[in-house]
C-alpha cells in the first residue's frame, strides 16, 4: 500500500476541490480502507466519459485498496418531480428505473472493480423513512443554508417557483450518506453544495463527517462544451473501438491532459511526465494523443481492440491519402422528417459538388467515399451518424472533414 | 334548518374573516351538513375561555345542523421542535400528549355536541406518511410561498434561523384538511396563513377546497392583553361557578359585546339586540353584564350554579355592605418560597393596616375577611390564588379591592 501522502497526490490528480484536504489525509493516515460514496441517478442511462469521470476517480481509490459504494438514486428518482417544474427529474415508472439502473450499472462496472464495490439502492432506506425520523433529519437544516444552493438562490431571488420537495433532494442525498457512513463523497463541481450538506449532517448526527471531492466538468470533442449527449460530443462508453479511437483524436490538444487525468487509466506518475513533456514541447502532440485515445479504447475493450482502431483510423486517415490539411466543414447535420441528411446538397455546401444534380450523379458514380467507404448509387439520403466528423472523398483529391 | 342566509349572519357573528364567504355561502345552500374543522395542539392542556372560542363557533355550526371533525394535533406535537429552538412546541412523550389530549377533549365536550363531533388524531395518517405520498404533497407548495407567513418572513429577513422540518408544518396542517375533507376551517386569526394553505392544497388536489374563517384574539379579565394563562387575567373553563361569575363581572364594559359573540351561548339575533341597547344607552351595563356572566357559568355547570354565583358574588359585594367604591389596590401577589403570599404585609400596603403587627393582630382578632370569609387566627401567609381579584375587608368599613 502507498503512504498516506502518495495516496494523496494520486487522489488530487484532476480533482477540483477536496474539503477539506486535511481531514483526507486524516482518514488516509488510519490505514483501513476508506468508504467511497458516489451517488447516482438512474434517469439517462447511457454513460459517456464525462459521466466516467468520478468513476474512474472511485477506480482509482479502489486500486489504492479502499471500498466504494455507488448509490443508485432509485428512491428519488421514483418520485421524480411531479410537478412537472424540472424537467431534469421526470418521474419513471419503477419498471424503468430498475433498468435505467441496470443499464447503468452494466457500465459503471466497465471502469469498478465489482470486487470493492457495494452497489446500495436507497430507496431501501428512503421510502421507508418515516416522518417522525424524516423531521429530526430536517430539524438539522435551515431554510437559509438550504436557499444557499445556486440553483435555489438564483431561482429565489429570481422570484422563479422552488417547490418545497425540491428541498428534499440535498437532504435525502445527505442522508445518504449517513446511512452508508461515507468516508469520501464524490461529485462533480455542480454538486459541491449537496456533498457538503452530506458532511454538515453526519457531523450533527454525532459521525466523522465525510470528505467532499469534486471532479471537474470533462468537456467534449470540441474542447468547449461539457461533453453532453445533446451538445454531440460525447464519447460514449458503449461507442465502437474505433469510433471511440476517431473522436478521442478528434479533441483539442489542449485538451490532452485533462483527458488523461480524467479518463485515462494512465498512472498519475506518467500523467505528470506527459503533462510536463508537452509543456517542454519534449513530445510530439499527435502521439501522446495516440496514446491517450489507444488508452482509453483499451480501457473499455482491450489492448487488440485499440490496436485495431488505431489500424483502422490510420487505413482512413493515413492510407487512403487523406491528405494531412483537409479542409474542415461545419456541417448542419439536423435530419430530415425521414431521419436522413440529404447527402447531394451537402456536397455543394462544402464545396465538393457545383449543384445537387452534379452531387446525385458523383454519387451514381461511385466518386462518393465516406470515412474511405464508398457511397452506394442512389443513396442520396444518408443517416446523420455516418456523418458525424466523418471525412468525405470525391474522386481521387477533393476531400472535406465534416465537424 | 335556517335559510342559507340566516345560518351565514350567525356564523359571521364575532368572526374576524371569512375567506371566501362566497363560497360558504355556496356549500350552505346544498343543505347537506357541513363538515367543520378545528385543529388542536394537545400541549397546553388547560383551556380558557379565549381557547373556547373556536369551540363555541364549533358549537353554533352544530347547533345549525352541521358536522365537527376535531382534529388532535399528536402526530405533530409527537414530534415537537428537535431543535429545541422553537419554545412553544417542546417534544412531549406519546404518554403525555394523550394525557394533553384527554383534558383537553373533556374540556372540549363542555361546548362541543359529542353527537355531531368526531375526534380524529392526526398521527393516523401523518406518521404512516410514506415518503412518497409526502413529496407528492410538498410539490404543491413553494419555498416562496411558505416563507410568505409571517413569522418565517420575520425570522427569514432577521436572518433568525427556521428550521427546515417546521416547514412541514403547515404542510401537514393543510394535509389534515384534505384527510377529512374539511367545508370550513376555523382559527384564530393569527392561524390564516395555516388555514389557507389547507385551502390551497385541497384545490391542487382536485378537491373542492375548504373555507377558513378566523376568530378574532379574546382579551382577558384586563380587557387589554390577550386572555393567557401567563397574563392571569384568564377564565378558566373549570375554574369554579362563583370565581368564573366573578371574573366576568370584573371585564371592562367595552369588552362585553365581544364576550357575549366569543364566549357566551346567547342566541346572536340577541346578541344583536343587546349591541344596539347599549349603544343607544337603552340597557345598563351592569345589568347586561350579569346576564352575561349568569349564561357563561351556566353554559360550563347550570342554570342553578348560575343562580348561586351569582348570589355568592351578591353576598360579598352588597349583602356584607362592600360599597360600590371599594378602591382598588394593584397587589404584587408573587408567591414566596413557600408559595404563599404575606398577608399581615399586604393589609399595610392596601392601606388597611398601620404595620405588619397591627396586621398579625387584626388578623388573630378576626377582623380580617376575604371575600366575605373571616381569615382564620395565625393565617398570615396566604395562597395566592385566594387573593386574585379579591375584595379585602378588615372591621366594618375598610375594603380593597385586589386587582
Amino acid at each position: 500500500m502507498l503512504s498516506p501522502e502518495e495516496q494523496l497526490h494520486i487522489i488530487k490528480s484532476g480533482a477540483a476541490q477536496i474539503v477539506p484536504e486535511s481531514l483526507l489525509l486524516e482518514k488516509l493516515k488510519k490505514g483501513a480502507p476508506l468508504n467511497i460514496k458516489l451517488g447516482v441517478d438512474p434517469t439517462a442511462p447511457d454513460i459517456h466519459l464525462g459521466h466516467a469521470v468520478p468513476l474512474r476517480k472511485l477506480r482509482q481509490f479502489q486500486d489504492l485498496g479502499h471500498q466504494v459504494t455507488l448509490i443508485i438514486g432509485d428512491g428519488t428518482a421514483l418520485i421524480g418531480d411531479p410537478s412537472g417544474r424540472n424537467s431534469t427529474r421526470p418521474q419513471l415508472s419503477r419498471e424503468k428505473i430498475a433498468e435505467n439502473a441496470k443499464t447503468y450499472v452494466d457500465q459503471a462496472f466497465k471502469v469498478l472493480d465489482p470486487e470493492k464495490t457495494t452497489l446500495r439502492y436507497n430507496s431501501e432506506w428512503i421510502l421507508s423513512l418515516g416522518m417522525e425520523e424524516l423531521l429530526k433529519i430536517l430539524a438539522n437544516f435551515t431554510v437559509a443554508r438550504i436557499l444557499e444552493r445556486d440553483d435555489f438562490q438564483k431561482r429565489y431571488t429570481g422570484n422563479l417557483p422552488i417547490s418545497l420537495h425540491e428541498f428534499m433532494y440535498p437532504v435525502m442525498q445527505a442522508y445518504d450518506s449517513v446511512m452508508i457512513k461515507a468516508d469520501v463523497e464524490l461529485g462533480g463541481t455542480d454538486q459541491l453544495f449537496n456533498l457538503l450538506a452530506g458532511r454538515e449532517l453526519m457531523e450533527k448526527m454525532g459521525m466523522e463527517p465525510q470528505v467532499c471531492l469534486t471532479l471537474p466538468l470533462l468537456e467534449g470533442t470540441d474542447g468547449v462544451a461539457k461533453m453532453s449527449k445533446s451538445y454531440g460530443n460525447y464519447i460514449g462508453l458503449t461507442d465502437e473501438p474505433a469510433d471511440m479511437f476517431g473522436k478521442v483524436m478528434s479533441i483539442p490538444d489542449n485538451m490532452m491532459v485533462k483527458y488523461y487525468r480524467l479518463a485515462s487509466t494512465c498512472p498519475v506518475d506518467q500523467i505528470d511526465q506527459i503533462e510536463a513533456g508537452l509543456a517542454a514541447d519534449e513530445l510530439h502532440p499527435n502521439k501522446v494523443k495516440r496514446a491517450l485515445a489507444r488508452n482509453i479504447v483499451a480501457a473499455y475493450y482491450s489492448e487488440e481492440d485499440a490496436q485495431a482502431a488505431e489500424e483502422s483510423f490510420d487505413q482512413v486517415f493515413k492510407n487512403h491519402e487523406v491528405p494531412d490539411d483537409v479542409p474542415e466543414y461545419a456541417a448542419d447535420l439536423t435530419p430530415n422528417d425521414q431521419g436522413k441528411v440529404y447527402l447531394a446538397k451537402l456536397l455543394v455546401d462544402a464545396g465538393l459538388a457545383q449543384s445537387a444534380g452534379e452531387g446525385r450523379r458523383l454519387i451514381d458514380g461511385g466518386g462518393v467515399k465516406i470515412n474511405g467507404e464508398a457511397v452506394p448509387a442512389k443513396e442520396y439520403n444518408v443517416d446523420p451518424v455516418k456523418l458525424e466528423r466523418a471525412v468525405i472523398q470525391v474522386g481521387k483529391r477533393k476531400f472535406a472533414k465534416l465537424v
